[in-house]
Formats: structure tokens, C-alpha cells, sequence
């Protein structure tokens, strides 16, 4: 198991950790790569990263889904983040990408792996391990 | 692979199962812990289990994320379920946790991992498999 | 890892892929079947496919839980698909299913896999490994 370090800057953002995970994974022989967050606020995904507006798009639309509004119950003194627990759970706290038979990550054309912070700005910790 | 049963008291319920997960894998050897639930109305998350009352704030915003009153076709008799298919999905079916050097699960500090219940009471079923 | 050609027919579809899944992994030995898609606007779960209109129920949940009228920033000269890449997200990009001892799926009674379409009609691939 490795131990990446990623930094966010705002309170909700998709953060772009593929050359990261890649630079992690090292060629290392395997089936597939989990990528796993130990976090209760943020969580990973996988989509487009050629256009950096579907990121934006995503910050926007999980601040929708769960709303700040929504009359939450867990209140921890000078933190306002309950919204962000089930954000981070709606995407996930772990991916799992195939392994090619070169050791290459089998992510698609347009696939990204991205850091989801939804209780930034923040230092947090991504774990990547490869399964045999 | 283990089985363990669970036992939900509420239509929507999260219950914390770390406990049981680790008794489960029990200082077994390998890369990462999967479980899973073979239910169509219950899902997996991994998120805080400090304040009993995030859970319940799960509770609550996945019963406004996906609300009762949208026009369900799948009707069963006797059961008002449908909208508790799409709320187990948004979950997800698994989690796989990375496990340490020590054969512990690589959770953080805040983390637990919940069984998510959308349709009980009901007993339930969760495998737990060591990946190598 | 085999690679699976899968056709939609609508803009958002869920598609039973159970036994293609199945027929991939063929007896293979392992702990788990990882299935995973290479695109950013589908993803896959796990849910009920004895009654075909949970997977309709589904499509429509997935249309109301992220809106086409969001003000996305995400635009493609004559493609309208910014709220695709969200909804591919929160079903998410791979489902992991342990085996059994036999060498089956270890679903549940009611559990099959579903390719989820979130920017049809389109070709598309799924990629199949086998877990140590």
C-alpha cells in the first residue's frame, strides 16, 4: 500500500490524482488498483478530465443533490459539514481499475481519476494498492 | 468468503458493522478486505461512525434524494418498495478496504463501515471476502 | 481481462448484463469478478432484474436526481450531455462480486448486473478480470 498526499483549495472540488496514482502503481504487476480515501468528507470517482468544466459541472450538481438546507443533525462546533458525509458516500470512498496486460491502467479515452473534497480546503491521504 | 447476518429495526436504517467485518477477517492475509450484500433494496458505505447522528442524517437525505412520490412503476403486493432499489444503489452493493502490512483494515480514524438498510426490518445477509 | 461489446438503444438505459458477465468469467478460479466500464457517461450497478421496471424506475430516478436544467458549464458542439457524466458517477464505474467456491457469481436471489447508459444510443465496452 502506498500513501499519496493531495491538497484541495475550496470547500467543494474535484481534484485530477491520475498521473499520482499512475506514478504510484509504477508498473507494479497485478489484476487491478484500488484506490481508496480514509476520510468521512471526501471520496474518489472517475470521469472526463479532458474538459475541466465537467468537474465544475460535478461540484455544482453534489451541492444540489445534498442540499444545505436539508435541516442536519449533526452540528460539530465551527464546522459546517454535515452535507458533506453523504456527498462523499454518493461517490464513493474507493475506485478499482483493471490492470492491462502491460501494467497500464485500463482507464478509457476520457477517463480521469479525481479526488472528490467536499470539505475543503484540506490536506488528505489516498491509499493505492494492486490486487493480484 | 464469510457470511454474517444482520438484523435491521427501520424501513431506512444505517447500522455499523465495522465490528463484526473485522471479526470476519480475523488477521487473514492479503491486499484488500470486499464485502458485500446480495440484497436489491440494502447497500455498503464507508463514512463516520464518531456521531451516531451522521448516520442518521444519511437516513433522512437519502429518503429526500430519492423521494416516494415520483410515479414507481415496480409494484409489488403488499410492498411500497420501489424507491428503495435506487437508494441501494447509490450506495453500492460492495466496499473493499485496503488492509494494513498487520492484516489490519487501512480504515481512517473517523471510519466506519455501515450496512444500509432501505427497505426493513428485515435480517440480512453481508459476505466478507480477503482479496489477495 | 475479457472485453464485452454492449448496444443501447435510448439515451438512458439500464441493460441486463448478467449473463455476459457470467459467460466471460466461465468457471474461472478467484475471489471476485471485477467489472468495469472504460466511459464517462455509463456506469454500472447491481440491482433487481426479475421485474423489468425497476430498471425503468431507475432510468427515471436517475433523470430527476440530476436535472437537465442545472445550468451545466460542460458543453459539446451538438451534444448535450453535461448531466450524463454525474449520473455515471453516482451508479459508478465497476461493481466487484466475490465467487463462490464453485466458481458462480456469488449473487443474490435477485441481483443481476445492469450497464447503465446515461448518453445513448451508443457501442460500448465493458471490461471482465478476475480477482486473486
Amino acid at each position: 500500500m502506498r500513501e499519496l498526499t493531495v491538497t484541495t483549495d475550496r470547500h467543494t472540488q474535484l481534484l485530477d490524482i491520475t498521473s499520482q496514482v499512475r506514478d504510484a502503481v509504477g508498473g507494479a504487476s497485478g489484476a487491478a488498483v484500488l484506490v481508496y480515501v480514509p476520510h468521512t468528507t471526501a471520496g474518489l470517482t472517475i470521469n472526463e478530465h479532458a474538459d475541466p468544466l465537467v468537474a465544475r459541472d460535478f461540484e455544482m450538481a453534489m451541492e444540489k443533490i445534498v442540499a444545505e438546507g436539508w435541516g442536519w443533525q449533526h452540528i460539530e462546533e465551527g464546522e459546517e459539514n454535515a452535507p458533506s458525509h453523504p456527498r462523499a458516500s454518493l461517490m464513493g470512498p474507493q475506485v478499482l481499475i483493471p490492470l492491462r496486460d502491460d501494467g497500464e491502467l485500463a482507464l478509457g479515452t476520457w477517463q480521469g481519476i479525481f479526488f472528490c473534497e467536499f470539505d475543503g480546503p484540506r490536506t488528505r491521504s489516498v491509499y493505492v494498492t494492486v490486487l493480484a
